[in-house]
């Protein structure tokens, strides 16, 4: 099976380590010369060779959401999920009225041009978010705003013509998230949640839990059904003060907050997104132990002590052999644990080794 | 960190696989162009580059024993386990007459030259096995001798300065593997051990077991210190119908009875010999979810019906993208469950849907 990623990011690179157990070949296109997949892939693309990439492909999948439409155009019909959701899913305007439309439950929300910004904020009780309809990508483009002032930093970095979502502020408790997925027969599993812990918009540690949230799971499910998806969904969600789910939002490719099912899981959430697009049985989403895990944000593999880091019982590490940059997610660790209390307390311990020597 | 690896087979592969993970390099030195590890390096050198390969790695190990001599010679300051482990271990009388001077639990055997062949099976009981020195890989150059007659075919296939072991028949109750790990340390860990069934030879499927032998785990212990191995060590016993266990072989190298622990460990047998070797702290090798390992010997793809394989829960596969030969290991099955009842039962099924069907 020769198999198509769109996007060469480290969940390409972890689809294609997974994928190579199946005997499977993988084809990169992207526009990053020196993306991780690429490091990986039996033969690579830039999008000015979409053609020959897509001739080559049995079948095309995405690892990320910001692919150009002249791309999608061409790789359409072989594309899992299909590129419609991939649009749904790019405009979070169109993502959220999609949702209220279905009667998910979904913040309150308004839709906002730049020149009705102020007014459309006043209709709901501030703090409230403004994020921008092209731009949420691991929080960027997204603002709170306290008071009125704060919409001059939107205004400056943003057009005439953009769209807005401007959303109350949830008071949660915690967030989580479940990944589902959804294979070419109607196969549907589930994973486990896990509550997941956000710093400045960016994912930066999730570990799995006991809880159960049945209305959650409905929720997945009846999203993949909706939209027909055939691959992987995650639906992030905010468990409110008051006990209530809000769907903060989805997105239709293997997600940050699975990555711990490539230790804790029967099949990891990369192993079935390829079983699901390729007619293969979906695997088990049955978890072995406990799991958590750790992102590796804005760091360098010579500032960390791997000595000590490796030795906790448990940890694994995936370096993604990227460029540093602030914030840039460069690698995770996973954590396998026979409790959900150790998986913490170690999360907590890898955060101090890791992030305390390097002040970040 | 460059770590080489020689020989380009699928225990080379799926180190590379792992390695991957940790961010390191990989490349491959070895004589056939198309060899699994070959599709996942970072750079294929054939033995004649075998300066350059040299050049640069930090570290070199190998995933089977057939290692040219001369080649063995340049890479040995860099090499672990040791070369001289690896040369012990070429040599099937070698091995024998090490084990049996240190005191380690052998079957009974002698040393035979083609000359006194007959003499010497004569000191043992029959039926005995012998096995020419050098050809022990996967049950090649071994022979059950039931009669003095069968002798024949031993000398018709070797030279006469060839040397012979000459060992008894053990009638063992089943065949156990202990697998362990130590590193540049000093530090060592120990695999749970795995009950292990072969045809003709080749292992057929192994699974893991809530029996213990610690004497066979002391065993592997000092053997590693005896050795002042760096690495990984699988030694092979049987369990005689008396309760004694004897030392069949020992690989110095990640070893097919330890496949089950990409899956089932917290640290696989390939990641720890990457630890080892690279002065990481070692991981621990405790066991997630009882494991068992099926070999797909001498099938091709097509032959098997992958979406009734793969709908059965906890099956992982690994298909190495070898050309197919008679009775070769083309890929192998993990399986998870939570009993080891569970395991042996779902072996059962896969055996039978991989190999009723074409009547192997």
């Amino acid at each position: 099976m020769r198999v198509g990623i769109l996007g060469g990011g480290q969940l390409g690179w972890m689809t294609i380590l997974e994928g190579r157990k199946l005997g499977f070949e993988f084809f990169v296109a992207d526009d990053m010369p020196h993306s991780p997949a690429r490091k990986v892939a039996d033969l690579c693309f830039d999008y000015s060779e979409i053609d020959e990439f897509v001739k080559l492909c049995d079948v095309i999948t995405y690892e990320f959401e910001h692919i150009p439409e002249e791309i999608l155009e061409k790789t359409a019909p072989l594309t899992f999920p299909s590129v419609e959701i991939l649009k749904l899913k790019k405009s979070k305007v169109e993502e959220k009225l999609f949702l209220k439309k279905r009667g998910y439950p979904v913040p309150t929300f308004t839709v906002a041009f730049k020149e009705d910004l102020e007014q459309k904020v006043g209709l709901l009780n501030l703090p409230v978010v403004v994020k921008a309809e092209a731009l949420g990508y691991d929080g960027k483009g997204q603002y709170l705003i306290k008071s009125l002032q704060d919409l001059q930093k939107v205004k400056a970095n943003h057009g005439e013509k953009e769209r807005f979502l401007v959303e109350e502020f949830v008071d949660f408790d915690f967030e989580l998230s479940i990944i589902g997925v959804r294979s070419l027969r109607g196969e549907v599993r589930l994973y486990p949640p896990t509550i997941n812990y956000h710093r400045e918009g960016i994912l930066f540690y999730n570990h799995t839990t006991s809880m159960v949230f049945p209305e959650g799971e409905e929720i997945v499910r009846s999203l993949m059904e909706e939209l027909n998806l055939v691959g992987v969904l995650c639906v992030e969600f905010f468990y409110t003060k008051k006990g209530k789910l809000l769907i903060n939002e989805m997105a239709p490719r293997v997600h940050n907050t699975g990555h711990h099912t490539l230790d804790s899981a029967y099949t990891s959430q990369f192993e079935n997104l390829l079983r699901a697009i390729t007619g293969l049985p979906l695997g088990s989403t049955k978890l072995k132990s406990h799991a958590g895990m750790l992102n590796l944000l804005g760091v360098s593999y010579e500032e960390i002590d791997w000595k000590k880091v490796l030795s906790v019982e448990g940890t694994k590490l995936y370096w993604y052999g990227k460029e540093k940059k602030h914030r840039r997610k460069m690698g995770h660790i996973n954590l396998v644990a026979s409790t959900e209390e150790e998986v913490v307390e170690k999360l907590n311990q890898l955060y101090d080794m890791i992030y305390e020597p390097i002040k970040c």
